[in-house]
């Protein structure tokens, strides 16, 4: 039998699984005071939900499971999908669509939800990205105002600074504004995927690059240069301003209320944040997954570099279950990003409780070792973190054990007094 | 696209979710207070170690998951296990040797462990068994002693008494004392596996049903007879001293140090245990898993009919990954039995939060916005639950359903004062 995880899994360790519970712990206190309450879904679904095209490329990456019984026909079987009838979720946004669609007679309206749990991707394995990781999500169902894009932002925020992050950032930008821009400069209103692909890039390419990519696809000059543009005229201005320089200049290709959202966003959010963070109007940000329809958002800590979560309003999505379509919104914290932060910074979680381990001599009486397990008891009412255990033979090693492990007090049971 | 869980899985609804959460925090919190450390592994195993037969009749209900890519050959695969090469963890012991094997050196001596996650059996699906269910196991490696089944005995009923359960029983026998009367008996050694299925069913079929069995099944008169005879040595006889009466009846046929060991048990348990609850010998006592090789356990609770949890001593597991075996012993709480006897028994968890929901008329002006959300943060600082959410048109149906969710305190925010 095989010892090691499979292939791209991994085992945590107590050390992380204890920096992992409490920044649990943190999440679903911050999240509650929110009024978000938890909810949880299968980590298995359907294979129909699973190739519904709402995961996007993450549908190439699902572990499928196979039929079972009668119902497997290895011999018939031509293809995945009819050996397979279900496979691992890989987000928790398609099941929690799912879930609303099934149980929105017995949920409240708004349906403020908080998910935590494993998702499962059969990704090419590489550093710090495993096949099974967690997310943690917060949305909110039947609400169509910008008091679910404020909330989300203001409750993830309060999270991030509670769990010790300063001077982050969010950059946001709406759906609406992106389609409106690329119609503005002609682009054919089929083909504006392919050209929020090649925007996201900007990061990495340049703007040079960018134009390069787009005219290389097939795109004219003359709409690259007329979409490029539009990009400098927020320059040096930020928030509000920004956004109403980019509406002034689209004029009429920006459908009514889409910069007034944004706007009121800036300044609800700025006046009632509760910790020192941006929020910055990024035109360029687009946000990979193609199911968003209005406001999107990214999280990034400059100092870690990558972002450290990001979501959106997807308005359609519960429509795909329903058929009639449900407003929503969510934002998702990269759980696992996170807890690589703090375990390379070496966190230390605050407020461990007192441990004591009690150490039993070889072959003890049953009078001496009752003796042991009463003062654990007494010890462990006293609310301290309490080890019965027997000695090692070497001792000095086993102390020094004991001690990396934060056991402070060592109490020895002896059967007769040394000498 | 499908609205409903897969087949013999479920959704979990916030007011579950929060006796299911409610629980977890008991059981971390106790069982760490034990000296019990989390961790986890992966739902994903490979597919040999889901076939080692550690897993007994598990095995044949595991979920697997298909190659992917170049690995599967769909034409060429004839089996099952050629289409696969990993599939859905049915329990958390098995996985939980595999951690141990590939990270004793890590780890501390003994290691105690806390588990708690899913687990996945494609069982016929019945009332209340679900597809996907939680585990919440505790398990001490590398101690041979009786230390640790007193120590999982008393952190288990510690757990049980916080959560509110009273008058359990614990169940305990030995596999060793098991083996060494089918042996006394004269049943052949290599068909005693046999013989402890049938006797797991005296609960059912009672010790005429047991001995009709035995003997049908081919094992003679005498051997069934001399068998059944050993279990009323015990009658009217507890604790220990039914384990004597035991071993007296069985003299030779009991490896030496069998019964000691039991009687060390009682008697620590007996003067440690914080709560009240029976400890009882139960020479019946046979528990399904295979791989037990010494002590074993069952609860129940009497008002509740069914077990709530078990355990028992597995000494050679680890060796099937390590080549080398590592004493090690394990209890199981019945997670989803004890959350179901909550649900049905309309349990509140204590201490909740004081929630508050703050009302926002339609079309209110950003000043206002402002305001709610300030109030908002205020009231999140003094450690309430708040919600911000739009009036709805029915005033009446959402003042009604706040209440029901808990919120005592309803803030309404108009533009105007009413009039």
């Amino acid at each position: 039998m095989n010892k090691k995880p499979v292939n791209g899994m991994r085992d945590i360790l107590p050390t992380e699984m204890e920096i992992r519970d409490y920044v649990i712990g943190l999440v679903k206190e911050t999240y509650k005071a929110f009024g978000f309450t938890p909810m949880e879904t299968p980590c298995v679904e359907s294979i129909e939900n699973l190739s519904g095209k709402q995961g996007g490329e993450n549908e190439k990456l699902v572990f499928k499971i196979m039929k079972r019984g009668e119902k497997l026909k290895i011999e018939n079987g031509k293809t995945e999908n009819e050996l397979a009838d279900s496979g691992l979720r890989y987000d928790l946004t398609m099941p929690l669509a799912r879930f609303y669609a099934n149980h929105q007679a017995e949920l409240p309206k708004p349906f403020k939800a908080l998910q935590i749990g494993p998702v499962f991707r059969a990704d090419r394995p590489q550093k710090g990205r495993f096949r099974q990781f967690y997310q943690c999500d917060i949305d909110i169902l039947g609400d169509a105002s910008n008091l679910c894009e404020i909330e989300l932002i203001l409750a993830t925020t309060t999270l991030l600074r509670k769990i010790g992050f300063k001077g982050f950032e969010i950059r946001i930008n709406d759906r609406r504004l992106l389609r409106a821009m690329a119609g503005y400069a002609g682009f054919p209103e089929d083909r504006v995927d392919e050209v929020f692909i090649t925007l996201d890039k900007m990061d990495k390419i340049g703007i040079g690059g960018v134009r390069e990519e787009l005219v290389s696809s097939g795109f004219s000059e003359e709409s690259a240069d007329r979409y490029l543009a539009l990009f400098s005229v927020c320059e040096g201005k930020t928030g509000t301003d920004a956004v109403l320089a980019v509406r002034d200049a689209l004029k009429d290709a920006l459908p009514e209320g889409v910069s007034e959202n944004l706007s009121e966003i800036f300044r609800i959010v700025g006046a009632a944040k509760d910790c020192d963070f941006e929020l910055v109007f990024d035109p360029t940000l687009v946000r990979g997954m193609g199911y968003y329809t209005g406001p999107i958002f990214e999280i990034s800590v400059p100092e870690f570099g990558s972002s450290v979560g990001g979501g959106g309003r997807y308005d359609e999505m519960v429509g795909k279950f329903l058929g009639q379509n449900v407003p929503a919104c969510g934002f998702s914290i990269g759980f696992e990003r996170i807890i690589s932060i703090l375990v390379d910074q070496g966190y230390r979680v605050p407020g461990s409780k007192a441990r004591t381990a009690i150490l039993l001599e070889k072959n003890l009486s049953p009078e001496k070792t009752e003796e042991a397990f009463l003062r654990a008891r007494e010890l462990r009412k006293e609310g301290k973190q309490v080890l019965v255990t027997a000695m090692a033979k070497n001792r000095r090693f086993q102390k020094e054990q004991l001690a990396a492990e934060g056991y402070q007090e060592i109490i020895d049971i002896y059967e007769r007094p040394l000498e």
